[in-house]
């Protein structure tokens, strides 16, 4: 950690994860000897980042710092915000953690399915302040698409910090409006820093409400008389499985529910109240024996992801569910970017199996987005009247165009920070200046451990998948300094091996005369596993252009012991 | 006036213009023996209202309970909303006005210009705060096209009437922001009653801020180097007006404004500081010297209006400016319903003349309306969270849309209230119910003088204006009971005279034998008119399928008087 002015008595804010990506959102306040955290998320690895299941944000300066961290505030339950959690757990103490209603229920079921005990989890509400020594803790309701969303309002005696967390002015929401008078009495005493939410930054005008959705969905359920209805959302996108369970509840059809995260999110909402009829839930093969138009299919796949229910029942390779010609499929969701073409592969195969097949289009208003867009920005820019302003979640050229709405909100371009994760902003006597960094980074989570993969291993793995591995086992007579038989050649990823046995016994022979360079006495397994790798590699590289990883194992036949 | 429940301590609220039609704005708040009016507008008559300048309210009501009128509070300066003050003041005595420092601007050159002396017109402010006996009224700032424009509140002990006047939610105003905040603190204190601006209540999303017209008005100007640019915008949008002079120093062009309410709103402008530059303004003679790119004409008739400056310049009947092929023409404005054949017929004409022409479209935005779309509409509801609403401003079509609205934001269905003028709601202990009406309509103005047209004067100019008159003169001698000669015919705008001799002869018999059946003494003139005009207007419609005006003057030619 290299503060520029850690001396002086100011209030220090700063992201460990959410600037320059969509995810893994974390924020901090410190004042004095204590910290606050606003969100701890996970981000979903993109296609680069092979075998890892979540990446977090590192957590090496809250570690440092563990005395001065008094709580985690959730802003509400998306994995983006709370999908950490149990790293985090694992990590540091954490004293509290206060989330709303909703994120509360889902963040016990992900600390029940990791069996993490905790006790310090509290529901809070608008009414909720929390007083730490040197800082107040408010909260504001936002709309957003999962119930309970809420804004952090952190006073401190430099000045007020508000964190919008994800929101969008939604004016006919399906659930509670947002407190706009809050925010309104919040921008009226004075916010001296604002970090708000920046993913649809680059949309003109005002996002379109969860309730013209409704509408349309309950058209297409209306109009939908014959087959099946096969509707394919984001587990997360609570508003609309709400709306799609009343819908089926109207039009008199069983849902039955495909993808774990989605029977998760519905759990949790039963319990929570949000979504009613619990009985209106029925399996596949009670599904398979009513008529078909009295079944709706509610599964994960709305992004084309090759194993989501919804691709295999495109596929035909769903074990359960086979497609009909009646069937209509809705994509009640938008392509995430870089999701374009698997999803066009998934519609492609749905019309060629004759089924109808609805998306999200001008005509047809089948979802909407839970961020708000330029408009719904300059309302909480107008609302909050913050002196300075930092954009968050988002890749810098949503950060960037955030900026430039705050500077049309009469926020002076000075007054605005872009920052990446780690970079430090110090809050004094209402004055903001940049104040250094703290480390942030990135920590891959394989399963459910944390940290067991390494950058170089995420490095390796990337070459395996380009390019394949050559594994050399060189048995060697370690006393007396003696290769004991040809080098035994294995591969992975790299060639067809039956259509390439030259090129592998010539592997062999180059590995052999490596291991014979160096083999002299006193052994040094690094020098010969050196030699091996530079020979083959550049022979590799010569005849086939590829670069793939290769391993030399020196066993030692006396100890029977495998060195790597 | 005929109240359902005037016995009550009720507040009754009712509109005497602005509902059912967009213009002549007049709302009332009545508690005790207070009335305190809210805007004093006309409105222009459409084209079926032949001969009339304006269209007031009908202040019978006013006149009737004249000791009553505590004060007038005007919204904002546009003709809809103070145009009536002339008149207004010329029937009932107002104790005072209060309006923003533009319109009092606008008020006082109106007052002059009709030699009108008022002494009690004063400025408000955010800040001020009128105190009745019974009443206590406040403002809040709104954005709209002219500046200043306010929303009125009144506190009464049955409850808070707001009164938004004319708005839209301008996110990134040309001129100051609207006072959301103090909105979202009416709000929070409790708002029994709602009038909201209806205008645009049936376009979706939200309205473009001045802003971005600004933006494109200067692109047009920067790429615009050869040429005079000659813009057609609303001489009522200061905003507009503002920009275009700004614009015009920036690009060193000079300004000949055509059009006598644009040279007067300019001049109140500059006045009031809206508007700098004084400079700028220069005479056509003096532009017709200056190299054309250094020239841009402001002027009137953007609808398209055959007397306003810009027809006359299409048309080549300017007396002072005569197009050339590499003139820029904008209409900066937006089509009047009713007007788009009329603004088309210039645009072709511009064109026939070569010179190039920008509307506005969704590619070019060189206009933005005043008013506020839904999103914006629902954001009000949300900020005010009436219990009760009253859409004011717009036809019915547009009230009945802002009815759903209201109702998409919570209000229930059965607290809104679409009322014709005249219509009275009472207020009593924050419930609303209907009680009856008060007298309203519409007064036609002649010029300068008001209710000089009556509704029967309308009748006949629009009778006249199809079919014509036919006067009917007939000599008496009354003392003997003589007609003294043939009846004369004289007749305009019916048939053409020398082609019809036949047909005036007939009319000229018909006349004298109608007159020489009721010839009898004593003489009763009505009489002799009535069988007049049953016998011609029977003869004539079935002759000429026509119903001229059938006017019998009957001269007694002893007394030598004209009895009409």
């Amino acid at each position: 950690m290299k503060f520029t002015n850690n001396q002086k008595k100011d209030t220090k804010v700063f992201a460990l994860g959410g600037l320059g990506e969509v995810g893994k959102n974390m924020y901090c306040v410190m004042h004095g000897e204590e910290i606050v955290i606003i969100d701890a998320g996970i981000i979903f690895p993109g296609g680069d980042l092979l075998g890892i299941d979540y990446v977090i944000p590192d957590y090496t300066f809250l570690k440092r710092n563990e005395k001065k961290v008094k709580a985690l505030f959730i802003t509400h339950g998306h994995e983006d915000h709370i999908g950490g959690i149990p790293f985090l757990l694992q990590t540091i103490n954490i004293p509290a953690i206060y989330a709303p209603n909703q994120a509360v229920g889902l963040i016990r079921k992900k600390l029940a399915d990791r069996n993490i005990k905790y006790k310090n989890l509290f529901v809070y509400t608008e009414d909720t302040k929390v007083k730490l020594k040197g800082m107040t803790v408010e909260f504001f309701r936002t709309t957003h698409s999962i119930p309970d969303s809420h804004g952090v309002c952190v006073h401190t005696s430099n000045g007020t910090i508000v964190y919008t967390g994800d929101f969008k002015f939604d004016l006919t929401p399906i659930g509670p409006m947002a407190n706009i008078h809050k925010m309104a009495s919040l921008g009226e005493r004075g916010v001296s820093l604002l970090l708000s939410d920046s993913t649809n930054a680059l949309n003109e005008g005002m996002s379109k409400s969860e309730s013209k959705v409704d509408e349309t969905l309950s058209e297409i359920f209306r109009r939908t008389n014959q087959g099946r209805i096969i509707i394919a959302t984001f587990a997360s996108n609570i508003y609309r499985l709400k709306h799609i369970v009343d819908t089926c509840k109207r039009n008199d059809r069983k849902i039955v529910v495909f993808g774990r995260s989605m029977e998760n999110n519905i759990e949790i909402s039963i319990e929570g109240g949000y979504i009613k009829h619990k009985d209106i839930f029925i399996s596949a093969s009670e599904a398979n024996k009513l008529p078909d138009n009295k079944v709706c299919l509610l599964c994960t796949g709305s992004q084309g992801e090759p194993l989501a229910a919804l691709s295999r029942i495109a596929n035909g390779s769903h074990r359960q569910i086979k497609l009909k010609g009646d069937d209509t499929v809705i994509f009640s969701s938008s392509p995430i970017p870089g999701n374009g073409a698997s999803i066009a592969r998934t519609i492609n195969k749905l019309y060629l199996k004759g089924v109808n097949v609805y998306t999200n289009t001008s005509l047809s208003d089948v979802h909407t987005s839970g961020h708000g867009n330029k408009e719904e920005l300059k309302l909480m820019f107008r609302l909050m009247k913050p002196k300075y302003f930092m954009p968050a979640h988002g890749e810098y050229r949503m950060l960037k165009a955030h900026t430039d709405v705050a500077v049309e909100c009469d926020i002076p371009r000075e007054n605005n920070f872009i920052l990446s994760n780690g970079d430090v902003l110090s809050l004094y006597k209402g004055k903001i200046t940049k104040a250094g960094s703290v480390i942030a980074g990135e920590v891959y989570v394989d399963g459910n451990r944390i940290g067991d993969v390494s950058t170089a291993v995420m490095k390796d793995r990337k070459i395996m998948a380009n390019d394949g591995i050559v594994v050399v086992i060189a048995n060697i007579d370690i006393i007396n300094g003696k290769l004991l038989n040809n080098p035994n050649i294995t591969t992975r990823g790299f060639v067809q091996v039956n259509e390439n046995i030259e090129l592998l016994k010539k592997l062999e022979t180059i590995s052999k005369s490596a291991v014979m360079k160096k083999i002299n006495k006193p052994i040094n397994y690094t020098d010969i596993k050196n030699e091996i790798i530079s020979d083959l590699a550049s022979y590799i590289y010569d005849v086939t252009g590829r670069k793939p990883i290769i391993l030399p194992v020196i066993m030692d036949v006396k100890k029977n012991a495998l060195q790597k």
